[in-house]
């Protein structure tokens, strides 16, 4: 076996310390996930209508800063609406990082958008605006206020920062840039509830963001995600448009707008509410766990275990580590190796341009994301280690 | 006030014998309901992937005989998919009730196809074949075994019958005429679990359906769905594209088609199972009170009860009055003096066709429909009473 594989696999045997499996990621309940669930189920309001819907958006509206929060049945519900209401229509394209979960891809593809794969850099493995705005000033125009593909003809409509792993993605450059060619910003917060961009939470640096509270998620409501946005007509919509887009009307079934079926049951929001309650300790947790990984992995030649940019706080969602661009050749026996001996490890997403439905979508060079994808693995990350 | 709206008020009030607020429907919650939750949120698997899951999908085959089912996020998500796997495509037609919820039209919208609304009949309230293959004789021409409208241009690919109030549509004669123009059949089961065709359970007269377990449905798990198939492969396709069309692997992440997060939460299923342990007690009661209402409206001139059709067996999910033509205009004195009494009424809903966003869709005559939609009242129906 490989010296380094070897030496990886022991470092991280010796900073989580676990005889049995140990998985990348799971949730832990050990507040008031029973209680507040009971409660909710004997109130026999478990359904879109129920308190604990809006006590969860209030926990969401305090904890990051945004003046709106709409709780969904998934993250991807989150990201679907938000480009709705940011204006995105069918035909136009939607920028994202190749580097990403396969639901930001498919948000776009719901609306007949196609998403045009962006590279990212190595700061925070978000989008790299520096090299965006090169791009985009080679190849749009801009026609009336918006900006043209000049190739595909279409209209770049908005852009998709993905927060990787919780790190967040540079906002303030990235705004720049968008602003320069009039592209809205969405920010898809997935995975990083906890992290800060400077001062204030990820998904307040854009007109709407998407936040998820899947099962492998630093919170969970079993299935559930949010939309946050600081506009209050926005935030109308949103609720508008998950609730089947119903007139408010004493019996009529009136709707007037294609809606959705959107909205988190009251059910998955106790469970969140509960989450929420214990989001602090967790972010924590993880924090710290992350520092023990890095500590670790300084004497380490040949891998380098990433850390938060400068410019913000992670939640370090899931821990990564880079091997060396010589050492790529090693990443898959590494793979074998950890999991064989039961430490869960993942390589990073295949990169969306790669897959057989987006193979054919506008990109531009993704040298970064291409190396990355070869050497970034995630190694286990829970809270409770 | 009028004598036959004090009459029917003084009717139902009787029959469901409540002093305080009676709502349409609320689901019941009188056995494992708290035990299950509790174990799968101890079990720590609370998300997609989880036994409760598994669970819910073997009773669901167990009860309506269905060969697979399939749980999602909700009904909407359930009908979207079926729409999916039928071969729904963008562009074409796909025909419905214009009496319907508003969960049909938008799951045909939100593949870019058109709803094409048609009429339905007493007997079921659901779409009247007879009037319907009249009609398809007329619009609808062939084309290398495909059924074109001829006006629009456009192919019909598929027909949703929804089993309204459920009450079974006569699917042996639907089914005839949908063979003759070669167009599948996707029936709209949201609000028929426990309702049967002959001596087959609603959605398996059809390739595929859906069900609702939303907080309304005589069985609920907060939010959620099901597709039922007897076609191994149209199942497998199901639960591919609602987990996000992942492709399995130890540890790559692809995926090889645009897919949905529609999966049910376990922490949903959980609930669902306890619920589905108590649904025949639920169909037993409120089969009861439908009967009771029967009894009572016999001697009540103006106004009828809706009864099932002949061939099948109602849940009796909402009970159903409908009074005759000559009384229409007492609809909305009724609705507001029922309310106003604490006694839950609501009309039927806003024809399809009315609704801006579906006013220029095809339609034929509707007549049935608007007649009904003028005087139908649905009264509280709630399995406790």
């Amino acid at each position: 076996m490989n010296k380094l594989v070897t030496d990886i696999t022991k470092t991280i045997s010796g900073v989580i310390n676990q005889k049995e499996f140990t998985p990348l990621h799971a949730p832990i309940f050990e507040g008031n996930e029973i209680k507040y669930v009971t409660d909710c189920i004997e109130s026999n309001f478990v359904s879109s209508v129920g308190e604990y819907v809006n006590r969860l958006e209030e926990m969401l509206v305090d904890y990051t800063g945004a003046k709106y929060a709409v709780v969904t049945v998934n993250g991807t519900a989150a990201l679907h609406v938000c480009l709705i209401l940011a204006g995105v229509e069918q035909d136009d394209e939607v920028l994202m990082p190749a580097l990403t979960f396969i639901a930001t891809a498919n948000a776009v593809s719901y609306i007949g958008a196609t998403p045009h794969f962006v590279d990212v850099e190595y700061q925070s493995l978000g989008v790299d605006a520096k090299k965006l705005d090169s791009y985009l000033s080679q190849i749009t125009q801009i026609k009336d206020g918006q900006c043209f593909n000049k190739k595909s003809g279409k209209r770049i409509k908005a852009i998709v920062p993905m927060h990787s792993f919780g790190h967040p993605v540079d906002m303030d450059e990235l705004n720049n840039v968008a602003k320069k060619y009039n592209i809205v910003v969405v920010e898809d917060a997935a995975e990083s509830l906890g992290s800060f961009y400077k001062d204030k939470h990820t998904g307040n640096h854009s007109l709407l963001a998407a936040i998820s509270f899947n099962g492998n998620k630093i919170i969970t409501t079993g299935g559930g995600g949010a939309i946050l946005t600081n506009d209050e007509k926005l935030a109308k919509m949103a609720k508008h448009i998950t609730t089947t887009a119903k007139i408010p009307h004493k019996w009529e079934f009136k709707h007037d707008m294609i809606g959705f079926n959107y909205r988190m049951p009251a059910l998955n929001a106790a469970l969140g509410v509960a989450q929420m309650e214990q989001l602090d300790k967790f972010v924590q947790h993880k924090r710290k766990l992350a520092q023990r990984y890095a500590d670790a992995f300084k004497s380490i030649e040949g891998v380098k275990f990433f850390t938060e940019p400068k410019y913000g706080k992670s939640n370090y969602w899931l821990n990564t580590l880079i091997l060396d661009e010589d050492k790529e050749a090693l990443r898959d026996e590494l793979l074998e190796t950890t999991n064989s001996q039961n430490i869960m490890t993942r390589p990073i997403w295949t990169l969306m341009n790669k897959l057989e439905m987006f193979k054919n979508a506008p990109k531009m060079d993704l040298s970064v994301s291409e190396s990355l994808e070869k050497r970034v693995i995630n190694i286990p990350s829970g809270a409770w280690l």
